[in-house]
């Protein structure tokens, strides 16, 4: 299938850089070590290299990419800022990276309308001043909101803390313009927030992981910007005394509270540095983002201490406690094959305790490859096997970001 | 494929009821003249009769049933309050009508986790008043909201009047339960706000009207009761100058204020009586639910009666102006079959005004039977054919609600 899979590629490696050299552009392909190593890497701590990178500047090229793509049967792994933290930007079999940092225009923002055009690599961070100049607001604001691209956060229904109220990624996004994986260039959705014109291909393709389609563009719904905004970091001692109503009516040690954006700040780099915290403590860390009904926030951190003592790791637990959303790190003060293999059993119990929960084992992350293996746990054998169906609906010779999500056969 | 189609059932009408009675129950299924014509219409104009009529109370009926469809290739026809507008619960060429009113428990209301889990037979008004109870909230509220259910409003992603504020049905869809063509029993989607684990098919299922699965469980998203709901009636002169902010700063002729549920009611009276007075007036009417975005309002309105005048009707627009959809009526002072066909065009310039202003074609009634015909108006063939494959993968023998959404070839 490529270049490190099978050397089916090797024989015409040099055939489909001309051909994409000629067809794109001499200066959107690179196949130097340079970039390739520029391009080998995610959130997650894996590296994969690619064979080929294009950097293509619109839709007219990524549609060509995908031609070129299908007739040499080549894996086309679509990208954006790198940031995501299940591996889905990895080109785990070689094959050509498609960045879109390139594809980074704000189109148009329309106040009356309430909605933005936008390119795929425009940064979430970029969008929001945008749009907030206009007295706009798009919420969704994962972790990575000053680095990721809205095509990334499209890729992986992005959340945030500000998904609690307003919801996630998919409920900003109207319609889309995606490239299939033959090559076609295609509208779904509607500019309006109503539409039952057949089947809802945009919320399909909302969370897929670049597996069904490359977005060359996004059409966004916008909300009125906010009048006020109020920060608070509330202490507790006890998890069970935190699902209640207020904070101090259910024995909050301490609320902290933050009216101005400085002091707002502050809070959000306490909150920001759990993770360096955390890693400093250990020698090996991983954390998962489970998300369960807020009902069963509890049981889930119980169960999770309780798996964490069993297997001899250490268990911190922090996260968008008004969604359910419960980042559970484990860690252990060294790192061997054994402590690793160990932390498989871990991630498969916490995943199971979570389901049982009437949880979800991705509330943001998604799947990936890191969370392939434990699919299971979560979708029936017809859920996936319709699912893959659909896959080949979309791209029937498996060239568009494949081997993830799915575990092989 | 059905009795009224090609006589393919009937050589097996006996042992198809027969198999019905024994696996379903003898009391659930229904052949007599009188049942039937309790299910040959909608909330169209049109009559088709089904060949049998099942009245399920449990989801293990609906897979025997959908076991059963199967076997003898028999077409099902899933169907709530029949209140739908464009056809989609008509048996337009015989077969099965599956009447899910007998499923109509409320099963569970969950304040802490702000969920609801409800069979698809719920009233959708008995839901409202249950939440409300509860100190809960369901925003979607089709005029249909007395008679229409949970299940219907799922099948057409049903909007109405709170719907600009808050979204659509497909807003406060978390999860179903569904039995697919086969009969297989399957969940989708989540009991969470977030959560990304493999494709959206929850969002596929709403708005799919009953083309690719039965819905027999719906897990619901509701939010807290609004502490104060007002209500205002506007008068304006003229249709640009409602395009902007406020009413009186823009020149509303009067408006009237409702702060209590009686005075509400009221208000509302007046506007549900739209219908009735245009239809009143006239001897032929027909109304459009098109949707564009909210800045191109009053061009659409202008193109409207520009297309009324060129083929001699009247036209009178209401809607939902804060989402942009737009309720276009077309009457005309008698009925033959040149007005009819002249009809077609009036509708088809509609509908491609609408598409050219960035609009849809429906916003909130879906495709059903009465627009298959101008679905290319709105979509691509590339789309469509997708979206066939996709009907494909779920319902492999064209069994499921057939001959609706895509125009036969």
């Amino acid at each position: 299938m490529c270049l490190q899979e099978n050397n089916t590629m090797k024989p015409h490696f040099g055939k489909i850089i001309s051909e994409l050299r000629s067809s794109i552009g001499q200066k959107f392909i690179y196949t130097d070590n340079e970039k390739l190593e520029a391009y080998n890497f995610d959130g997650t701590d894996l590296r994969y290299w690619p064979d080929i990178v294009v950097e293509p500047e619109n839709r007219g090229q990524v549609s060509q990419l995908m031609k070129i793509a299908t007739k040499y049967r080549i894996p086309v792994i679509p990208r954006g800022a790198g940031t995501g933290v299940t591996g889905g930007a990895l080109p785990v079999k070689g094959g050509i990276v498609l960045s879109l940092l390139r594809m980074n225009k704000i189109l148009s923002i329309d106040e009356i309308n309430m909605t933005a055009f936008v390119e795929p690599g425009v940064i979430n961070l970029d969008l929001h001043h945008a749009v907030s100049e206009k007295g706009l607001y798009y919420p969704p604001d994962p972790a990575s909101y000053d680095t990721s691209t809205i095509g990334g956060n499209i890729a992986e229904d992005a959340g945030g803390p500000h998904c609690f109220k307003y919801g996630t990624t998919r409920d900003y996004i109207l319609g889309l313009e995606i490239v299939l994986s033959d090559g076609t260039i295609m509208n779904t959705g509607v500019q309006t927030r109503k539409g039952v014109v057949g089947y809802d291909l945009t919320n399909l393709i909302v969370g897929s992981e670049g597996t069904l389609a490359i977005v060359t563009k996004a059409i966004l719904r916008l909300i009125p910007l906010p009048a006020r905004t109020i920060t608070l970091l509330a202490f507790f001692s006890d998890i069970q005394t935190l699902a209640g109503d207020a904070c101090f009516q259910n024995d909050a040690l301490d609320v902290l509270l933050a009216e101005s954006s400085e002091k707002r700040e502050n809070l959000w780099a306490v909150r920001r540095k759990f993770r360096d915290l955390i890693k400093e403590r250990s020698q090996f860390k991983f954390s998962e983002d489970v998300t369960v009904p807020i009902r069963q926030i509890p049981q889930l951190i119980e169960g999770a201490r309780k798996i964490a003592a069993k297997h001899e790791f250490q268990n911190y637990n922090y996260g968008h406690l008004g969604d359910g959303n419960v980042h559970v790190n484990f860690t252990h003060h060294h790192k061997d094959e054994t402590i690793v293999r160990r932390s498989e059993s871990v991630v498969r119990e916490l995943f199971e305790l979570t389901v049982k929960l009437g949880g979800t084992i991705s509330g943001e992350h998604g799947i990936g490859i890191t969370k392939m293996n434990f699919l299971e746990i979560e979708l029936s054998k017809k859920s996936i096997e319709l699912q893959k169906k659909i896959k080949q609906v979309f791209d029937p010779l498996n060239i568009l970001n494949p081997f993830k999500i799915f575990p092989p056969e």
